[in-house]
């Protein structure tokens, strides 16, 4: 991994929510930059510490211990696109096009190269700024995994196993109860955290975003287990899974540039729904946000590590405006224009989707 | 330990809600009688079990890898009370004592002694047993740990550890983010979930139902750590915790016989509040059952056995009509009606308030 | 899936070693089957059940909360090849090829098909009853994930997990204590655990079998960080790792047919060595058989159940002597005798081992 | 809590081996003394620090975010004791008193009052600098929970939580192969750790140092379960148990002043005998330095920020000369000298001890 492109000085940042393993990338980027003599600065606080021009230096000190621990050393946030940046005038605030004075930030401290580690919005602001001619490389953060391009983002690991752990303890109160235990997981949109949760813990129906579900196949469902002698039955439901025909659970407000999401409790009216059609106790739990953060899982963290260096050697290769992506077991990268405003989601013929068919698992279809 | 009372038969049920540790204390009853050569009855999901005649005989097999199990092998249910027993007449429900029913299914099946594993309803119940001449004695189950008379019911100790690691969690998440992350535990009317896994887990709040909170003292909690330069807060609320002069967010509807509890959304409503009054994105997790179920820590396991054996100890002493209790780190005997209707809740001398308070928490008062 | 081959009865057996996710597996050849309307035999301890005639019948019951579990519900064993069968005669005992009543056995059941899970010695068996014409099809079992033809066998994930886990735990000692701490890890031939935890619990050097170590370079790493100011070291050393020059750490007997391995203590002999040579206090922790138990990780949920789903789809297509395997994120067919005998190692230009040298970690080369 | 003493500088340091909770009791020392306006220096690398003048200002920032964290923050060792400190003289190592320099350098840096924190070999340091003195306060600090006047010691519940772990996972391995699995856990003079682990991991024996075990007896019952049908056994076994006449497993080689520890492999003897005397395969896994480090319990680290509030308490009531503790549920003080030398062992009529014996598990006598 020669440095042919001689870089000297690179910064990196992360942007968008929490994710288990942004530590853990962080601490690949810097070592594998300071192995090769670089000079690597940290942006706090996401995109809009490039405006703010909040930079720390990072060594080999700053990112010990680092790699176990969730969340993320430099801040995050999930607001402050610098191309539509808050500014408080008169008592008011405003929206206005920072860019500018962010990427005059950089120049002045010598930043040849910028890694951004972030999800869908952070891809989309990334992009931006490389078709202003800042050398960016990019590292796809979500728990959701919905990013296309890569088979994996770092951190859905982490929150599947959360899920997990969560279903094998629902499970023995829904056991010993007789009760239908309904989780819901985070995806608004794509469900794979629910689909990978749903078969690892044993749900006995997945309902995802991309499937509008029927709730008479559910209620059949739990009937059929009945009649085996099964008293008790286990939902996973994404937190964008709505009934066919009806609205999805999640819906948006635009307050000035941000967009603010209104959550419908879609598993709490679900474990409604089913106590009174079919007279079983049921319970709901809604996970929230112990899924994005904590300790990532070794998986995360091996995964993490294999992008930080990749992206540094991306830099070194002159191929910007990539984002490293896992396919096929090995990280590759895709051009960021590429995946701008698009999706990945869960199809019919996913073939994790049929293996839970062929066990007998309902997707409410 | 010889069986002065002579007992051949016994019998044991779990009743109320799920706690991490019910298996256990089974086990452990079960191979303490059958080590002196007794006969093990178990009954099927909790009183109605009696009313119902599900006696399952309960053998070495029976509990053979149960130990590290959540859930009960007998299944349990919150109703169910054979005092006040459902029963459908004419297409409708009323409700009648079928408790002599029940104690003659025990006569018929020549159960001696019946080991109650239960929480403050089942409590109530088997000293309503006991009063009619039925020998008794009760293992005291509760993830609150709000039963009197003992230091420490089984299942509390999981629970809190489950709470924690959601603290752990959402701290790396509010510390990324510069927000305040609520934590919803439960306890209805006893906070010593929120008391403890605030403790382990870093909280700057900790709010119970016994402290009616001031919001101001949480708001200035929180701006007191924006000014030392914490961008973040972590506040534990337990469900039953409640603002001062304000309702309590736990009330009930009766239903037929059935208390029915409705909910509040305490932590939701302090989050929006906290967000309205500060500024600082507030989100809020509700824990739920996933603190009321899966496997029990090692700590819960062995307080869980010593009962189990206690308890048939009780038995050969003829010492019925009594709870097995920890005191003074030893298994000591209450005698049921001293505990009935009690509560034990956190006092405001409590050691471990005390020393929250030395390090800085703030209890909202 | 349509069960084009019309197989009406199956079996399924375990053999080797433990591996955490064989009741997943065992549980999805079970409900796709039984989903298909088949019969489904479990073959108890391996392949010995075959020749000892030891068959279950394997329902929806048999196979209900095993999902989570470790090891597996039918038995399994590292001996008892029926083509070299250990019998007592005259109170001794002598190796028969008893690989015809085997066989005899399964059709006396009307067995048509035989899943077998397991690992390298289990696949080699596999194949010589496939080229005797029975209709075999294998699962890939090895925490040790060095079987061919296959990005990841089950089990793997699981035994990262835990040592890494370790390595977290170590990391705090040796880092209060100034020491060096070894952590021995499983992996005679192949450093995949070694290097994946390694990698995950951020280790400074990563000792694995394909590349004999010179200790001259493990001291040099040691060295190196004490003058950065970091008074402690990590090491990961798979159990089959050697010094270069030196002696193979595994070493083996052959008794009778069986093979039997001397481990050589490879992390205990580093220590010492590592402690005489720097001064520094040395600790050497061997994980041993805690990697290969326990609950399954999600990721090796899923992938046992995609396993044991695609299984049972091999039969329907009467595609008969081959291994199920994940290539490229999906599951694929690799013909045994393809497999049998080879090995799956870390080569120099792994992917993994190229970031791990990226980030600074010694390999002892 | 008022500060009747009026100091105003305190010092606190960790001595002796790891343990999970020293950082949080340092943070709950630290946060109580600020709190109260108090200045508070940390010294390094325990007794050794108070030699070499290795202080640093701990503030609120110092202790920020260490609660869960494993090892300490601060440094230890298990040497380096003041009154028989190593120095090089001559290219040799001598050993003088240095007790009067590390006084002289407390008192330099107006240090009032000294938390030590630590075991066995700490408190006896502590207790002869009291008596020259040094005000001093401590808190009792082993996984091995053998420190007399407590109930309980932080980092023992951790220590178990790990143990049982580990249990759990050789379960699932052991009745999958029809196995005899050890586990040789610490406790080199004391059972506790085994005999908590072996009740809460389903122990079939439990060896401690305490009762020297006939090995009949561990031959007896695993044969006892054999005819019940259970094909395996489970031994839990502390580092420091022997065979009745037998040699102690933990013998002592004095090197300068320094004990050191030969340790004889008391569970890999076991289990080679074991597979000798019954033909049942036996394996041993060793847990060693796992069980000492890492993220403590919630248990842990309520009682170490319990201590960490009552050494300060001390301080500020001028009771100096005591060591807090845990007694009925309360935290009290007791005399370090009393406790100097002193152990706390299982003893014979231990309740948990005799619950163990009551379900059936064999304690080798």
């Amino acid at each position: 991994m020669p440095n042919a492109n001689k870089v000297k000085t690179i910064a990196v940042l992360t942007g968008g929510g929490d994710a288990p393993g942004l530590n853990a990338v962080i601490r690949a980027v810097v070592r594998t930059a300071l192995g090769h003599g670089l000079k690597v600065w940290g942006i706090k606080n996401g995109f809009g510490g490039m405006v703010e021009n909040q930079f720390i230096e990072l060594t080999d000190s700053s990112v010990a211990g680092i790699l176990p621990r969730g969340g993320t050393m430099l801040g995050t946030t999930n607001r402050d696109n610098p191309f539509n940046y808050p500014q408080t005038e008169g008592g008011q605030v405003v929206y206005k096009n920072m860019s500018a004075q962010a990427l005059d930030n950089l120049r002045r401290a010598d930043i040849e190269a910028l890694v951004v580690i972030g999800g869908d919005g952070s891809l989309r602001i990334a992009s931006e700024f490389y078709q202003l001619g800042l050398p960016v490389v990019a590292v796809p953060k979500t728990i959701d995994n919905d990013i296309p391009g890569t088979e994996r983002t770092f951190g859905f690991d982490t929150a599947v196993t959360v899920a997990t752990d969560a279903l094998d303890r629902l499970h023995t109160t829904a056991e010993s109860h007789h009760r239908v235990m309904v989780l819901e997981v985070m995806g608004r949109y794509a469900g794979w955290i629910a689909l990978h949760a749903g078969l690892a813990g044993g749900a006995d129906c997945i309902l995802i975003p991309e499937i509008p579900f029927k709730l008479d196949s559910v209620i059949a469902k739990i009937k059929e287990r009945q009649q085996r002698g099964r008293q008790f039955s286990l939902i996973v439901i994404a937190e964008g899974a709505y009934r066919e025909g009806g609205e999805m659970s999640v819906s948006f407000i635009v307050e000035g540039s941000h967009e603010k999401i209104r959550l419908g409790g879609a598993g709490e009216k679900l474990a409604r729904e089913i106590e009174k059609l079919t007279g079983v106790e049921s319970r709901c739990t809604v996970l929230g946000h112990v899924q994005r953060g904590g300790s990532p899982t070794a998986f995360d963290r091996v995964l993490s590590t294999r992008y930080g260096v990749a992206a540094v050697e991306c830099i070194f290769d002159g191929a910007f405006g990539n984002m490293v992506a896992l396919q096929k077991n090995r990280i590759i990268r895709v051009p960021i224009t590429e995946i701008a405003g698009q999706a990945n989601n869960v199809t019919l013929d996913n073939e994790l989707l049929k293996a839970g068919r062929a066990i007998g698992i309902c997707f409410g279809d």
